[in-house]
């Protein structure tokens, strides 16, 4: 834990507010999510995204684009789910889609991630956390489906609007992009073409390797 | 509009597509709230804080502290309130809630960036994010109170994290923060002691002139 974190706990713990005292640390000890940085850019390409901004982007691309989801969804459970989605990273780092090698231990990692971080919480709050990060990864309801669909969508276009960058940087293909990017279609047909049409307007201009 | 946001349009609009076009072009056009910096700084106190990542943090605070509220809340409204509040600073800046001069053309700046950026999405979503920036200013509901009171909390508990540090930059004396923070209770009365608590402390340990 943060030394604000502890300090924190120390600060409000007593006999009627621990349930206060670990809520207010969870949310001390998830700041550090701002430091996390994702291979992406902020789409002017003036610098690496974080993971707070990322979840909020994703956020708010959830409810306005919801009505894309090739099946109903639950609009306030996709957000929720993509408001907490990355928070594992704060302990376990952010894992590079296109990096096969660091994606071996990733699910170990961010296991022990959500057990210390959820843990900070109350347990009945924990628990409805931890339960949103396990259903969003095992992207097997639609409501998980259409979250990561989402959450491939915007780091897509983030690529695209700054030139291909993080592509080029990495030597990425455009056929591994498309693989990668291949299972936005289970949560939204729409979505999968807007996904197709960036990366092959981005091959068209020259951001992206054909 | 950025001109990413303009080849978002011009790649997506069409006969049947002119809903997503503006989606997206919304999207890409927001992208510039993780550029507008606030003056508080992340809790480690590396940065500044930008507007992107705080109404993520803002949006999980009100998830896991809406039971504390004075009245019965909608949760998901509360978040969906923070998750779109500042994204008028996206053209109105952000104002610093202890620059009284600043102040004085917020409101009318911020209603020209509404008008630009929520005008920006299909009118039936611009509308509902509009009234729920429009209800989350006017304060006047349960959720917009319980919206504005986390909205205070979360930068209060980042200067006291990061050693007062706006404070002390900015020579803001504890009566003067007593003072902007002193509408926490509208939405909380349990918040308000936290914010209480954290001044205290923060006039205790220095990080904060008497």
């Amino acid at each position: 834990m943060t030394s604000n974190a502890q300090a924190i706990m120390d600060l409000f713990s007593g006999a009627n507010s621990d349930r206060l005292a670990r809520q207010l640390a969870f949310l001390v000890e998830i700041d550090q999510a701002k430091g996390v940085l994702r291979r992406s850019y902020v789409m002017d390409g003036s610098r690496r995204e974080n993971d707070g901004e990322h979840m909020w982007h994703v956020a708010v691309a959830a409810s306005v684009l919801a009505e894309h989801s090739r099946h109903p969804v639950d609009t306030t459970k996709v957000v929720s789910m993509l408001l907490v989605h990355d928070i594992v990273e704060v302990d376990a780092g952010d894992t590079f889609v296109y990096d096969e090698h660091a994606g071996r231990d990733k699910a170990e990692r961010e296991r022990r991630g959500a057990d210390r971080l959820f843990g900070l919480l109350p347990e009945d709050q924990g628990r409805w956390m931890r339960e949103l990060w396990e259903e969003f990864e095992a992207r097997t309801t639609p409501d998980a489906r259409m979250a990561a669909a989402i959450d491939r969508l915007m780091p897509v276009l983030a690529n695209w609007a700054s030139g291909g960058r993080t592509w080029r940087e990495h030597g990425i293909s455009a056929s591994r992009v498309r693989s990668v990017n291949a299972h936005v279609r289970d949560g939204s047909d729409t979505l999968q073409q807007v996904v197709d049409s960036l990366i092959d307007d981005a091959v068209g201009r020259g951001r992206l390797g054909g």
